[in-house]
């Protein structure tokens, strides 16, 4: 079996070793530069762990799981345009180094890439992958719509929060994972497990994203902590927020909110405090547990020996509990 | 065997009929809003005449030709983003009436929802049928940079010209009647020449696009000409006449270029006395009445009974001589 480490260097290289259609090399510049931004490749790792679980053949599965990670690039390189995000990763977003139109063109082509490497799945499973992952990408989309309407919108619902999260982040975790179990052989319950297995890790990736943003991550120097209370950004600490305070917090925060000439450091210092007040981060802390027990009960239902389970249990527990 | 309008009435009605994820109805409306302005559906069509050569059963067919459509539909949504198009087939398109973050997001779902076109391409043909379709669609993205390229470059020859061209028009129109051809069950002698025979048909229809643009169409009543003069766009035609113009043409062609001020009718006026002087309008129909010309020769060769090819033949015809 290969361990995490390994997977990511298989998915790294495999990435570096993409051929493209080079004739205008401007097409490809930002393409280049996105994928070699770095970042963890969880989508495609969790993708190929999961087929791991039931072959030892990886290298069939290397090409869609480089496929996620393809489109999942072409998602930031879009959604950074939309929502005027200058940097990512500590380096300048797409449409900041090129421009707008040039981030346009070459996310597109991202998306094209993407299914170059979905094509490239063994025929036996090329029709049955592929519509996994279309189905995912739509979704991924409607997410991305849903986090635009909600951002305009006064007040939204923990529920109509969870969806959105789902609808972005973890069906395409849950895709990678039940791609990976199908190539490699899996059953039907075994991938539908995966997949809600992936769905989970999904969830709790984003709710976790959300806490380490307001509340920072210890292990990670220089983590800039706040921006989405800066940003006045619906996350689920806001979102819960807002569904728990009293008249008074509700007051305080919407003033601290409606704010533009407020200093950023005490904007953020006195959200936190309502949001301790308010026990925000236990609440979200919890909720980020309750998706990995559910992971966990999840992958105890597939029909393989523990052993082979220790691997891709690690993604789970490696979302929780990061900053204690 | 299928005409025309039959063919078209059933590439409506697939278009009609298209299933959408509706959870966001913001990302779909501009879709159907893309998708319901009309247009002749060329490509499409194109793919089931081909189709039809080789076999009756057209139901084959119409979810990849509609693919195909879609795909054409969302490459327009993005390039009047990036040309700043306020209009397109007389309505507003779709940055302009909605916003630009909107056409990023809504053609975006297009390409996916293509996908799921694709994916209904029958069984035995599934593979194929999308390597085709992918890599013309790749090809599209580099042809739209290198338009992008050439608008910013001061001179481009008429061999770049009609490589963009190729990419960025003949590709999809070649892709369109190879893979009707391939879910036919042609040979592959055939369904290469029918590729050929719509790459041809692609370059014509672009060439005689521009001689529209400038010299009009007598038989579409209210056609705006001059667009493409008044913009300084690089068509063929201009293109053309800066390769031929003696240095007195040349010098008066960049002057009417860098003129900010002039009365656009004027303009257009005395660029079209010099690409009369220069025979641009003839050299310019017998480039596409060749290309026209290679299209037959391909068609001539696919073994298949003359009757049959009568109405794919007239897609070739009607684009020639539009004007006379």
């Amino acid at each position: 079996m290969y361990n995490h480490s390994e997977l990511k260097k298989i998915v790294d290289k495999a990435i570096v070793n993409l051929a493209y259609n080079t004739e205008a090399e401007k097409l490809i510049d930002p393409v280049r530069y996105t994928l070699s931004m770095g970042g963890k490749r969880l989508r495609p790792v969790l993708s190929l762990m999961s087929l791991n679980l039931f072959s030892d053949h990886i290298e069939e599965g290397i090409m869609p799981a480089t496929g996620i990670e393809v489109f999942h690039n072409f998602t930031l390189v879009h959604d950074d345009i939309m929502d005027q995000a200058p940097v990512r990763r500590s380096l300048q977003t797409v449409h900041t180094k090129w421009n707008v139109n040039q981030a346009v063109l070459s996310g597109d082509v991202m998306a094209f890439i993407a299914n170059e490497c979905f094509l490239q799945t063994p025929a036996a499973h090329l029709a049955k992958v592929f519509r996994i992952y279309n189905k995912a990408a739509i979704e991924v989309c409607v997410g991305q719509q849903l986090d635009i309407d909600f951002e305009k919108a006064a007040v939204i619902s923990q529920d109509e929060y969870l969806r959105m999260i789902e609808l972005k982040t973890a069906v395409l975790f849950a895709a990678s994972a039940e791609i990976g179990a199908v190539i490699g052989g899996a059953e039907e319950k075994d991938s539908d497990s995966l997949r809600e297995f992936g769905r989970h890790i999904g969830f709790a990736f984003q709710i976790q994203d959300d806490l380490l943003d307001t509340f920072g991550d210890a292990r990670v120097f220089g983590k800039i902590s706040g921006g989405d209370i800066v940003a006045n950004k619906k996350t689920f600490l806001l979102v819960k927020a807002l569904e728990v305070a009293d008249p008074d917090q509700l007051k305080k925060l919407h003033e601290l909110f409606a704010d533009r000439d407020i200093d950023p450091e005490s904007k953020i210092r006195r959200v936190i405090e309502i949001y301790d007040s308010l026990n925000i981060r236990t609440i979200t802390d919890n909720l980020a547990n309750e998706h990995i027990e559910l992971a966990f009960s999840q992958l105890e239902k597939v029909n393989v020996k523990k052993e082979r389970k220790e691997e891709i249990a690690q993604i789970a527990i490696s979302l929780i509990g990061r900053d204690k």
